[in-house]
């Protein structure tokens, strides 16, 4: 590892096209100049903090030790909602709470987190409506050239983080009920049916449709039919060899899928 | 700060689907190695200096001083316009001369305006249709390095500059009258109305549907109606919480908005 | 050029929204801390090799020699295709043998061609369906980092790597018979017809349509007329001023175009 400042990565909700994500860097290095900064994903559907929450907790492990992750998706800025750090033993988070970190939760080794409170590592003036620029991007500067959070922020129970709902998952002998909780730009629909729990023999459905056994890969797939896999970020995903799944099933999240196994022999 | 070369910023119509963002990129690193280089955004409406324009003035002030900021929409592409270069006290602006540095004009402190003129310092061969590439890029990336403007350039009269036309604006006593003059990804209507020009007790119009006196935040409005508010560029903008004023009002740039002041007491 | 490792750029068709393109710049920073890492295009049309092929092409020339271009465009991931490396005086490609780098093999120059075989400097997990990640992203920093070639792959002969369908041109003494190959953002209409092969006479017909002949910029077109030109990636281009070729001409990819010399005098 180089000896300078952590990385820093970015996951909002700011769109590419006002200007708002490269602001956040030029704040980043006014405070820590030699920072590397990493988009993570400024498309974020607008206020679709599950989203966050499915990317954050499904891309931080790739990232060197000690990365800062800032992570906004705020509807609530502005509000009395506070402002946190989450701290774990493989890298930092950043942002609102208001559910963004709930699945990272479950995850992170030894979390700490923090309310956010020291308006001197801030920008002077803080608006009620782009904390990211003004409360945020600072912050995770600051972690990032080697201030600690107790500079920063006081500590607070981890059980009074805000959380979002769980996405619904049954498991039992010879079925795992789950649902889809993530569509990629390539309309391929991710559950939240973990891939250790599936047995290789698994049939399984979507919304009441077949989608046959676990295949090696999309290229597996019949033209135009959908295929299950166990995908890269270590859940069960439907998708199409060249096609959509989501346009195949008419939509996503929400909708349930059945894992059902052939019984042993 | 560090003493390696100054950083530079990229706001361009260029979108990112073309891999032209990158060839910038690619060239300034060829004479930059170590230069930071952020984009603000490749997503300006293709030809729309007015956005432009608004956006690096909403931005620059965000950069460590010294950073060089690139700004290249220009239909004028190998036609007669000029290249020049705009230099203050907070940072240098490199583009073509065609209205894009309005605005920056009457917030930059001490500017001082160049025709880019050394060839020596653009790519050998400089085509007709991707002067970005050919001249921006290079000067930039020479200036970040540390060459001074009159190397690259010779200074020329700050009033010889392309203006674009301005957004009308009205202030009375008890009322101001202004314009929608951008609107952002999340349908937020900005307009020419300063901050500190409006009366905390201002009732504020949209093209004549009131939208009440200021918020605090987006999240102080009720569902699905607009708001107004002072947001974080130092500007009246019109919004709605987790909706789109643009399409509330179906429209944006032009619109009339009018802040009417209550008599005191 | 600084002593640190090589850029890297990226050509993907991941898109901005999932955190993918995110994902690879961690596990390189991860490998080569210092790595210089670019976004040529993450928006190459879902598994649309052609123009990953196109765009690289055009592009590798303005990088510094040396850098390491990450081409993933990759609808057979997990199947039987090969993982290759190319190598030319330039600069290195990495990515699936599909036929993404064929254009390139007649452009660069004392090219080699390996094929990826050691798995040590994969991540230790190798998906099915990410191997930009697990694969392309891991060869390309320990690349950067100064690893050799033959450390990472085998050599194999330049003459079995996939070749894509070759645009159709036909060159004889007074006409040039090519097509559209690429279409930008603009809508401008790129053709596999090289700028040194056309005379400045030319007449130009799109699909039958007549396009006048050469003009030095788009400035010079008739508002809503279509321009031919000699661009700067060294093709001849259809445009129109600040409009669309592509919504003009009812398509793109594919038309033929026709430049015909007048006799000489």
């Amino acid at each position: 590892m180089s000896s300078g400042p952590k990385p820093i990565t970015l996951t909002t909700d700011f769109g590419l096209i006002d200007g708002y994500a490269g602001i956040l860097k030029g704040v980043i290095l006014g405070i820590a100049p030699a920072c590397r900064i990493i988009d993570l994903s400024h498309e974020i559907k607008p206020f679709d903090r599950a989203s966050a929450a499915w990317l954050i907790a499904n891309s931080y492990r790739y990232f060197p030790a000690g990365t800062i992750h800032l992570v906004v998706v705020d509807p609530g800025v502005g509000s009395l909602r506070r402002s946190i750090l989450l701290k774990g033993a493989e890298g930092s988070f950043v942002g609102p709470d208001n559910g963004t970190f709930s699945r990272l939760l479950k995850l992170i080794e030894n979390p700490t987190a923090y309310e956010l409170t020291e308006a001197e590592y801030w920008l002077e003036d803080v608006s009620n409506s782009f904390h990211a620029r003004d409360i945020f991007a600072p912050v995770a500067a600051h972690l990032a050239a080697g201030v600690k959070p107790l500079q920063l922020a006081r500590q607070i129970d981890i059980a009074s983080l805000v959380q979002l709902p769980e996405p619904r998952i049954i498991i039992t002998e010879d079925t795992i009920e789950g649902e889809i909780v993530y569509v990629d730009r390539f309309g391929n629909l991710v559950t939240n049916i973990p891939a250790d729990k599936i047995q290789q023999n698994a049939s399984i459905s979507v919304a009441g449709t077949q989608c046959g056994t676990l295949a090696e890969s999309y290229s597996g797939g019949k033209d135009g039919e959908p295929v299950a896999l166990l995908a890269s970020h270590g859940f069960l995903e439907i998708g199409i060899n060249q096609g959509s799944a989501l346009r195949f099933f008419g939509g996503g999240v929400g909708k349930p899928v059945v894992a059902r196994f052939r019984p042993g022999r």
